[in-house]
């Protein structure tokens, strides 16, 4: 296939930020891409929001945590892939024209920054906070494989996994905040079923990263993973914060066979379903 | 809603037949559905194949365990139904014309047969045994609630999963003989994580029925679960021959709200989505 034996590096980090404290945030962010870095990772995965913290009381608030897409962020994060030949992909809280935020992530690597998308699923009261996303996550080429994103609550829609999955995504990132349920989904939370879910029905790998730390009351599921093409948890989940390291076989997710006589993509019976 | 404490007793049963001893599993098919009926079960869901086994070496022999739809399986679950005013669902080995087979599920109710589906996405050699069925899986209407079928591999279709709760499906029973892989899958199977994520994304109960029993070397999964809407474990999975029952709140199913502000179906870009 000319694509054999493609290996990728991943981590994925469990990351608790501090409501508002940018700098802090952005801070620490490094110290974790270090870390990672210093464990062989050529992808770190950082969760959803990670700059400016979740629980925002409203849109005011989280305009003054937000940042522009060539911010100081995307700044750091550049000079991080630089210096450590690595690809970052994290959850920001973008400031976009007149004031409006919105609850983007981004690919930055060497060359800077690759990608932006916008969540297009907003979750509970991120509707009241943050513009919705019309264009719908992309499937980016990058010297560490094709990465589809999909950004928490997008990624329980198994239209957006499938359609990332046909974009010939080899792994498909989810920044995520999840906030946890009382009691928990025992012995796996559905976040973690979501993922090894998607995973198996599309034969890609998942590389999810949840946020930790308690924020004004509200706990997280922790539901950071990396999942392969089988289904199977290749790391994580853990609890508090977190690097989590797996190496993927990217060749894995780029042929679609199922045992010796079945393909996910091409087992599709498309004239028989009815989901418009 | 009017559609207000609809609650339903279901049974999931994991059922270990001895291949091709098809009057002996009807036998002792009843006993289980005896069983859960004095458990307060009204709806009674079997394996896939569970008249016939699995491990057949050619259609020729599929074709000696086989049995049309007015055969002696669909004529016991008949009696069982009006004896106990409940529905079985179950998989058949349906002997079709000019002696074809196929992997069927079928629904009966006090009415008799209501339902036959044609398992569509056929795995592994399954594909050398049986036809192929080119009608979509129903959703059935019965005095239990609207039933959606999947069967086995169907189920790992996000697109049949979506479109029986598009079709308003209250519940989807998934009558499944999922080969053990080794080593197993932890903390929870692929086939387990595949019903939460399905139940959860589409706010749907799931009733899996696998079998078990070792047959020509082949081992079971054992997946047999119950899931409510927000994917949480209502019952199962278990070890060996077991019936599971649960309680089930139909209406909870019949509302796709997801919190205060989201609903599963709803919040669907389709718009986003290319999935073709």
């Amino acid at each position: 296939m000319g694509d054999e034996q493609v290996k990728l590096v991943a981590a994925a980090v469990q990351f608790a930020p501090l409501l508002g404290a940018v700098n802090d945030n952005r801070s620490r962010i490094a110290q974790a891409i270090v870390e990672a870095a210093g464990r062989g990772a050529e992808l770190v995965v950082l969760p959803e929001l990670c700059t400016s913290g979740y629980v925002f009381h409203d849109a005011a608030e989280a305009l003054a945590s937000s940042e522009p897409l060539d911010g100081p962020a995307v700044e750091s994060w550049t000079e991080l892939a630089r210096m450590h030949r690595l690809t970052v992909v994290a959850g920001l809280c973008e400031r976009g024209d007149s004031e409006a935020v919105y609850n983007t992530a981004v690919v930055v690597d060497e060359r800077g920054l690759v990608a932006a998308y916008r969540k297009t699923h907003l979750w509970d009261r991120e509707q009241e906070i943050f513009g919705r996303g019309s264009v719908p996550s992309p499937v980016v080429e990058t010297t560490h494989g094709r990465i589809g994103i999909a950004i928490c609550y997008d990624s329980f829609f198994p239209e957006v996994m499938r359609g990332l999955s046909l974009g010939r995504a080899d792994l498909i990132v989810v920044p995520m905040n999840s906030p946890a349920v009382v009691p928990p989904v025992e012995p796996q939370s559905v976040e973690v079923s979501m993922a090894v879910a998607s995973a198996a029905a599309n034969r890609v790998f998942v590389v999810q990263a949840d946020r930790t730390g308690r924020e004004r009351g509200v706990d997280w599921t922790e539901a950071t993973v990396i999942v392969d093409p089988d289904g199977r948890l290749l790391a994580g989940p853990a609890s508090g914060e977190a690097v989590l390291v797996a190496e993927l076989a990217l060749e894995q997710a780029r042929e679609k066979a199922y045992g010796e006589r079945n393909n996910v993509i091409l087992d599709r019976r498309v004239e028989l379903y009815d989901v418009g």
